[in-house]
């Protein structure tokens, strides 16, 4: 028996009326002869509602009571939702995250899975049931209490019953009906990719982030679950969304499948650094002990023993980087003339899978940005993906210019 | 160590600022040295909202669905309960009806306790805990599934922990500050009542229905649970509220105690009944059947082998009787003339412990009603109850002067 897994988003939940709409999406796959899993997030706001509660009455909270308290959404809906099947004739019974059990590790609000075990919904299935419907998000601890995954941990728990019951498929049903080049807000060329391959989606994860829980996709790529995003709001059709796959799966591969931007960037420069062994750690321990997320770094070439370091972090931990710069130069572990911030950047970065087999990805991205006269001041690259920190006012032209450069509006 | 337990209903919860009011008066019991159990119900309004939903999707709901939904409004104001005393620093935890496990029998939405197991949260207690906040109104059923009490079973959640947990008290905050003589919106000289014994509050459900659960009470009755009723939104004191017990624990006695009515009567009359042994049953079997719940029962003297047969039924079951009824003679069970449904009646009744030993309860009764010109349909007694049936129109003024006869507005 081939097991489908079907995971609705909170805006496919958001009142009974849509509630209804999605149990007719999983009747027509139990009609192809599935036995679905269906997960279910809580109803549009409902979870940002309860964390507001626990926030409120509690600053520094108990995760523990938190995860008790923000997972009871998934529960309303997992009801709701077999509730809602069973009106259709269609045998369904709802599980919370403890009945399964969906065993995780103590990790109160960033709980890890740890283990799912079938039996329980497996013999539901041998007894004719043909939906199971689990509530997102949420698991049990080795203590017995609930935990929960993170936000958008709905995506990970589906990927997880996709992987622990060997599932066809992992659909996951949001408000967008896939993964696209480029951010249609940005280029009105972006088009929608018929498939992605894991690695490039976890590189996008700046255009996906509203899309897949980072997580899930790496949890996917493990496992090689196949996953496909698709909109709860379209027409039913085998074609419909992105598929997220093994690259094996993708016939002909780009040499890029999608332009990505992120103008939330700082570019922070330590001029006059001394130039020594281990001064890199020097400065990059305290900027990491002091939470912040150094992305790009850049040392130009040393002159008389000083040298420039630049690197970039999100814009909202400048503060905190300058003071750890500020500790470790009082503590006399680095010394540096200024701390210069410039947030006025963005990054701008090509991702695709096929760059690894063709030549020219990085001069053609270079000169695509020069033909627009858009200043390159920092550049980083990894095996698929190249990044640059512009100017922020350029990042709208450059992504367009880029999308033009690889041609991206065309399909494979 | 003595353990106290502690009920909050809806409206004592409704809110943020409540919970912390509910909570500040947790803390005074903490400091008085006990450790607490508190049961608390889910936020005003949030369970009729689960049920609306539920009713929506799926008029004939599986039950089992519905406690899974339903029950969710309880987990949401346990873990804010415990979180707010944390930030008082009182140590806190909440748990859900399947974690401590409180153990209910199969029968969804209506289920009954069947065991509640101490170790875990007595063992918590001995770590330092002071307060278990436990989720009311829910449990686990023999196949691990969610169950719930039925509408009011916070009561008896709070009522059966105190029982397995041999605490000193069970004290019930609510809206009102206690049981009254009759009802205050009725008769101004309503008396709020110290004590009250389990019988008579028993008695009194179509008063005390609001203010508890019969089966709570019923519970606390056969465990010799000290019950106190009390409002959340009084100041704090010890003589606040009514305490519920044993009579033993009631020094004197009152003839009467109270006098309750109810609106929701309909008095039907079954004319040329042929009078034969087992006719009673052929008439209330079928009614039994039909879901009427019968309550005063009068057979005239028989004439010439034919009788008349009133009794008293909810006014919205008559069309339901009238049915049974129907179908009884149709199929030759049984042979009348006509069914004369009389929906004007209000039922009226003086209950107290003390009539047991105190002559003429009834002879003054009758005096205080006729004093009034006030008619008697039907009368029934019981051990400590006396009832009657009379024109609603009468209701309001047969309440005050029976209130008026036995000096309910004195205090013991």
């Amino acid at each position: 028996m081939s097991v489908l897994v079907m995971k609705f988003g909170g805006t496919s939940v958001a009142n009974l009326d849509r509630i209804r709409r999605a149990a007719k999406r999983v009747g027509l796959e139990v009609a192809k002869g599935h036995d679905v899993i269906v997960i279910v997030s809580a109803m549009a706001g409902k979870t940002n509602e309860l964390v507001g509660w626990v926030n409120e009455t509690s600053p520094l909270f108990d995760a523990r009571e938190y995860d008790a308290v923000v997972s009871s959404g998934e529960n309303v809906t997992a009801g709701l939702m077999a509730l809602t099947l069973q009106e259709m004739d269609i045998p369904a019974r709802s599980w919370q995250g403890w009945q399964v059990p969906l065993k995780t590790n103590g990790a109160h609000s960033a709980a890890r899975i740890v283990e799912i075990p079938t039996e329980n919904i497996t013999a539901k299935f041998a007894e004719g049931m043909k939906v199971a419907v689990v509530a997102g998000f949420q698991g049990i601890s080795p203590e017995g209490r609930i935990t929960t995954l993170g936000r958008g941990g709905s995506d990970t728990t589906a990927v997880a019953f996709a992987a622990a019951f060997d599932a066809v498929r992992c659909d996951i049903y949001t408000d967008v009906d896939g993964v696209y080049t480029t951010d249609p807000r940005i280029s009105d060329k972006a088009r929608k990719l018929d498939r992605i391959a894991f690695e490039e989606m976890l590189e996008l994860a700046s255009l996906g982030a509203k899309v897949l829980q980072t997580r899930s996709v790496e949890l996917a790529m493990r496992y090689k679950v196949k996953l496909r995003v698709l909109s709860s709001f379209e027409e039913p059709s085998d074609e419909a969304g992105t598929l997220v796959c093994d690259e094996e799966e993708i016939m002909e591969l780009n040499a890029v499948s999608g332009v990505a931007y992120s103008r939330d960037e700082a570019k922070m420069t330590l001029t006059g650094v001394e130039d020594r062994p281990g001064i890199a750690a020097a400065i990059f321990g305290p900027l990491a002990d002091a939470g912040v997320n150094v992305d790009m770094i850049v040392q130009n070439i040393s002159d008389e023993g000083f040298t420039d370091m630049t690197f970039s972090c999100p814009t909202d931990q400048v503060l905190r980087a300058e003071k750890a710069m500020q500790d470790a130069q009082a503590k006399g572990d680095i010394s540096y003339e200024a701390l210069v911030a410039d947030k006025n950047v963005a990054k701008v970065s090509v991702v695709g899978i096929g760059m690894r087999s063709h030549a020219g990805v990085a001069a053609k991205m270079f000169k695509a940005l020069k033909d627009e006269n858009i200043n390159i001041k920092v550049i980083t690259t990894s095996e698929i993906k190249i990044s640059v920190l512009i100017d922020r006012k350029y990042m709208e032209l450059a992504v367009q210019a880029l999308h033009d450069a690889f041609e991206l509006e065309k399909g494979a």
